[in-house]
């Protein structure tokens, strides 16, 4: 008996401030969207529950049942075993260790249920629809909190033996430098993640270089955020341009070591701080220009990410479709 | 009219040292192997001479003609644009700059030629018939006077958009370290590879620190070399034992960087310094137990190559066999 063809996938991406769920069409058209507040600091079932009522809602939207869903996908950072459904640790969720997501969500929606790594999803779902359409080989780059990749080597995500492939933002390129939360040293996390960039700023106005970074956040220097020192370099401040332009330049660094690894058509960055734009993505390039082989740094192209915050799902989605495979 | 199954694949491997020329079956057995010094020195002209030479010699050992192969595969080290058989630049071949190679063989030859980096034609060959049989995600590294590389990924040679993919010995593990005749700064190679060992050796001894090296080379320094320093660390040499751990580290480093970006189920360590064996392996070993992502450390196991000097003209073989596809 045949199947038939499926309307959707449903997915959820799982985020440290908030669940986004969407319905989402084989052709990776968003049917229904829904998101709540994750509150992370909440019990594991408590979170469970709300990905639940949020993926509930975004059904009642679209007026769809379980039944006619294909699956369900999962994008969420941190270190899972996609291979088992199992997120072995999350930092966007701090007491989750060794929880076997894809036996509960399965048991409680009786559907098939997929977990991806949210920055696999959003290279699949860029590779798809997005600035990463027609590339055969490509790289995205989340630099948000963190730093995080997915890889597309001939047509396909490659997600590693455990499908945990893809954290460029725990590459050493600092073999002297700090050591990092991973266990790992001179993670180019450290250097050019929001997180650093936040962190270079706060410690360099305390130390009293002159900035409006102080004013910007009414003295409350601890406020201060990547998205803080993006505004202040975008009016000037010499002390937030430098520390864009480093982070830029380490960013540009970790790309050299990609391009010269990969030979990828494009590399897409995405996440919080590709909202700067040129500001971080020409210094890169210029970086990726002089440093890395001719050849390979002829032939990549390095630009922003075009599906934005809803790469995520979309990827989570799509990733369903092309799991459950061809049907009959 | 169909064009029958051939008997075999000619393949070349140039190195710095010699020229290794062999007939390799569609299983990946040799049928004969011939090899002449490479003498880079002389013109390009002369050196394709030799390639002729002993593809000649090769053929006419094993009672074949021209007619019988598959193609011609060339493996070679340097800045290859595979996909237009153009030899860009070589660290072997000092004077070849932008040659057309394959024109250049095809047009003497009469057969489809095929260029392949050395690194990925010796990662394809472990693949498909030793260390790397049955993995599906792997990374074989060369080491020896430089750093190489070469990825299967899904079950297939990744080799990026012009075929360069693989360049592993540049990237940046130190990005305040020193500059790199790539052009990038801080690389695996300068840190890890035999060149870098011998270096330091060299460096260290000059420096006055005792050892059994200056006796090893009866004083010329200049002499020392990796397999020098290898023979003073097995016989016990504080000196070569300390700049071999070093070298070691470095490359668990990179190892770490391979392991949290491609979580693979395998590493195969290749080239003049595999010969050390655990002796460079145990420690690279370590630092990846140590620093990278566990679940991906757990699954990864670093192991020898197993084919050795014939890994490249192997691979070759087989990226002809690969690359002329089915018949019908």
């Amino acid at each position: 008996m045949s199947r038939g063809k499926k309307q959707a996938a449903l997915a959820i991406d799982i985020g440290g401030t908030k669940i986004l769920a969407a319905l989402v069409s084989p052709q990776g058209d968003i049917i229904s969207q829904e998101y709540c507040l994750t509150l992370a600091h909440e019990a594991v079932e408590a979170v469970i529950n709300r990905l639940l009522t949020t993926a509930s809602n975004t059904l009642d939207k679209a007026n769809m049942e379980i039944s006619q869903l294909e699956g369900l996908g999962i994008a969420m950072a941190g270190a899972l075993d996609t291979k088992r459904g199992i997120v072995t640790a999350s930092p966007n969720l701090p007491g989750w260790h060794n929880i076997p997501l894809k036996d509960i969500m399965t048991e409680k929606l009786g559907i098939e249920v997929y977990l991806i790594n949210d920055a696999n999803a959003a290279a699949l779902a860029e590779n798809l629809l997005g600035a990463g359409r027609g590339a055969h080989n490509m790289i995205y780059i989340t630099v948000s909190t963190g730093i995080g990749g997915g890889i597309i080597t001939n047509d396909r995500l490659y997600s590693g033996v455990n499908g945990c492939a893809g954290e460029i933002g725990h590459m050493t390129i600092d073999v002297n430098g700090p050591k990092c939360n991973c266990g790992n040293s001179g993670c180019l996390e450290l250097l050019a993640s929001g997180t650093a960039v936040a962190k270079e700023a706060i410690t360099r106005v305390r130390r009293g270089e002159s900035s409006q970074l102080s004013e910007l956040v009414a003295g409350r220097l601890e406020d201060i955020d990547a998205r803080i020192v993006g505004i202040a370099a975008d009016r000037g401040d010499p002390l937030a341009c430098d520390i864009i332009a480093k982070a830029a330049n380490y960013l540009g660094v970790g790309m050299v070591n990609l391009v010269n690894i990969f030979n990828p058509e494009r590399i897409i960055v995405g996440g919080g701080m590709s909202h700067l734009g040129d500001m971080l993505l020409e210094p890169a390039r210029r970086v990726v220009r002089e440093r890395a082989f001719q050849l390979a740094a002829q032939s990549v192209s390095i630009v922003p990410s075009q599906l934005g915050d809803n790469a995520g799902v979309i990827g989570a989605a799509m990733f369903v479709f092309q799991s459950a495979g061809p049907h009959t």
